[in-house]
């Protein structure tokens, strides 16, 4: 049987699994590709650290058992990417730095094929390596790259061929749908179930990019590519994030029938792409909304076959890992046959203002008569059809109510907000929330 | 770019589709390629009514718009069979006979790929066709044939591969998924719920093999065969119907916090396969309790990636059919490296009785103290712990009261009740209804 020799660059939480995957399932994933799958050569900085988890062997790393400096460590990658036995490296480094960009660009050139889980790297500057994996007839592969062992990209990429995708929505991020899910079934704060999403595991000690929407729309970023051959600049897609989100907008949401999840959502339209990730009502209806915890779901819409859900664990090393190394497994398999990416498109993004949607506007205002009808008026003088008003709470101060209007922009809306401050200052006594309602 | 034919034998529902969507996206299925698919034939008996949904143009079918005899249907599938320029053939004739594996058998032989959609034939005589496939380095594909658009066989294929399978289940005929969610939704009792998913099109005017579990029971053979490299014996798998869930037990499950669903289980155990077709009570926190309608919901129990849930459309013209088609483009794309399936292993079955499962049992008795000592005195000497003892009912003549039991097996309750029969003959006023819970 042909080897197909494989190395790992950066054996942290993803390349050790990786590692352990490859080295226990030796024989079967040899028996599925067809060839002796070998891991030849892991390159990281602190072996001993690297190796401890899964207790991988120390001689499969550059170096042995020996810490390595910077320079030592771009030697190590430089002998993989001359090595010619070397069929295919695993990039598990991550970061989307220039020095990690051209070391993925010289692996696809070297004719290796490349298989990351780096999303970051992939949404802001994946085109090149694209470009480079199809010039030279090698696979780069990054099924681990978007919500972990949930095996989307190849669902999309062999499996909807025969249909067209219309639509992409989900939970990407599980970080954020475990604080949500927190915050809705065990009646918590945002920083309290933030700081339980940390102590669980779940968040990093930075936890920006999981919180800010930024994670989701890298992961957006690569599916829009992939599902509708089009090419966006990630800097530009619509995002917001999930810390203004408060303990009583998910009361408030739950009294009327929703929960609040951090949802992607993305379609083609009149060739352009119409995209947001943003926090949602979702309807007690929809699936999505019974995705909690870190679980990930990726709901896809398909001409054909209509609607699919996909749900499984967006995260962790094994569960990531196990994702990678599918990827190794079909280069091994079908490595004389040309991945190629459909030809990509420049698209632009409807910018977010513009995104048609149905909302919900929660206003803050004194318990008097007569303002649901200066309100109401407002919105309906700016074309927005209302589908329901609810007056959810009164308290001493205030009254808030909520309208549920069908579907319209955000600038329509913001339109409406501005007049109902003219006609009537000091009547709003809170910004209105808004918040787009998934059904 | 190089000519990839196909031909279409049978062309009802879903081979009408698959004229469709090759007809409608002959581009973009061709870039997906790297191919020119090209529907170039279709033989069906009566091809001015196959022709009719879709608008099929009348040149493609074998012999034009004329109907055809069963002699000149056999005549035009031999002339496809012997046609060197075709290069894949749609099986979408359905059965069993004799007659169809023969021809799907000579396809094959003949090198051509063969995509087919017929649960049926693959799981009570797929071996023999796989196996010639395998021989002749060509591409059995049969996406179609197991819950109509979701993609599980590509996704255990191809997905799966850096992972190993443990446990299969899931929600596998949309039709008694139908009936048993119109009976809980809607308070139908059986008949009329059956009648309705007649006159909604999901039901058969013969539904046997809907209702008693014997399409679930083929689709589930063809998982297990694919997930486990185990070659199991259809006729010997366990399984039973929904036609004696009445809208009783449903409510009883309801007051449970249950849901009863037909649920496929399988998975592998010292070398044996315990698989089972049955009505379950799914505990309203599993995921499956919540897939209603003609749902389709395949879960996958990995090593490492934990669980896997795919949700969609298990059925109809066009879902079917871009399952179909997405095996096409597998194997114009791939058709030079050979599919093979991993060496199959045959398997034996776990008998019924032996199947460890926590089952929920209810008893009718009178309603007079010490029965509940006396049944579980009866359990617990069968060496079953009990979870709990609910008493669910009363009326003027009977106590209605369940167990939930911890893991046993069927015989060791069955052992229970005929002791329980021994002991006080007459105070089992019914049958015991025993159903598994899936946690």
């Amino acid at each position: 049987m042909e080897y197909f020799n494989v190395a790992i660059l950066g054996c942290g939480t993803v390349g050790s699994g990786v590692a352990k995957i490859l080295l226990d399932m030796l024989e079967e994933l040899s028996a599925r590709a067809g060839k002796k799958i070998q891991l030849v050569k892991i390159v990281d900085l602190f072996p001993k650290k690297a190796a401890a988890n899964y207790n991988i062997p120390l001689q499969l790393f550059c170096g042995g058992s020996k810490d390595l400096s910077r320079e030592e460590a771009t030697r190590c990658i430089d002998e993989v990417i001359a090595d010619p036995n070397i069929h295919l490296v695993v990039e598990t480094i991550g970061g989307t730095s220039d020095y990690l960009y051209n070391i993925m660009l010289r692996i696809l050139q070297s004719g290796k094929h490349l298989v990351t889980a780096n999303k970051a790297m992939l949404a802001e500057k994946g085109n090149g390596l694209f470009q480079a994996a199809s010039q030279h007839n090698v696979l780069l592969g990054y099924e681990a790259s978007v919500c972990g062992a949930i095996p989307i990209i190849k669902t999309i990429r062999e499996s909807f061929t025969g249909d067209k995708v219309l639509e992409i929505s989900g939970i990407l991020n599980g970080t954020s749908n475990y604080i949500l899910s927190t915050m809705q079934h065990e009646g918590l704060d945002f920083p309290t179930a933030l700081k339980n999403a940390q102590q669980a595991g779940y968040a990093e000690a930075d936890p920006s990019l999981d919180i800010n929407g930024g994670d989701a729309a890298h992961k957006l970023t690569i599916l829009i590519r992939l599902a509708f051959g089009a090419n966006i600049d990630y800097f530009a897609l619509h995002k917001q994030g999930i810390e203004h989100i408060s303990r009583e907008d998910i009361d408030f949401a739950q009294e009327m029938g929703c929960s609040i999840k951090l949802i992607c959502y993305a379609k083609q339209l009149d060739g352009k792409v119409f995209a947001t990730v943003t926090p949602m009502m979702v309807k007690n209806e929809n699936y999505l909304s019974k995705v909690n915890g870190a679980t990930n779901c990726v709901e896809v819409k398909n001409l054909y076959g209509g609607k699919h859900y996909l749900v499984g664990k967006g995260a962790g090393s094994l569960e990531t890992a196990s994702a990678v190394v599918s990827d190794i497994v079909f280069a091994a398999k079908y490595q004389k046959v040309a991945v190629s990416m459909p030809e990509l498109k420049d698209f632009d993004l409807v910018e977010a203002a513009s995104i048609v949607l149905p909302y919900n506007i929660t206003f803050a205002t004194e318990d008097r008569p007569g303002i649901t009808g200066l309100v109401t008026t407002a919105i309906g003088a700016q074309n927005i059809n209302i589908d329901t008003v609810s007056h959810n709470r009164h308290n001493k101060e205030k009254a808030y109510f909520s309208v549920v209007t069908m579907p319209c922009t955000l600038r329509q809306i913001q339109q409406a907000i501005a007049e109902i401050r003219q006609k009537a200052p000091g009547l709003l006594l809170e910004e209105p929330k808004i918040i787009p309602i998934l059904y």
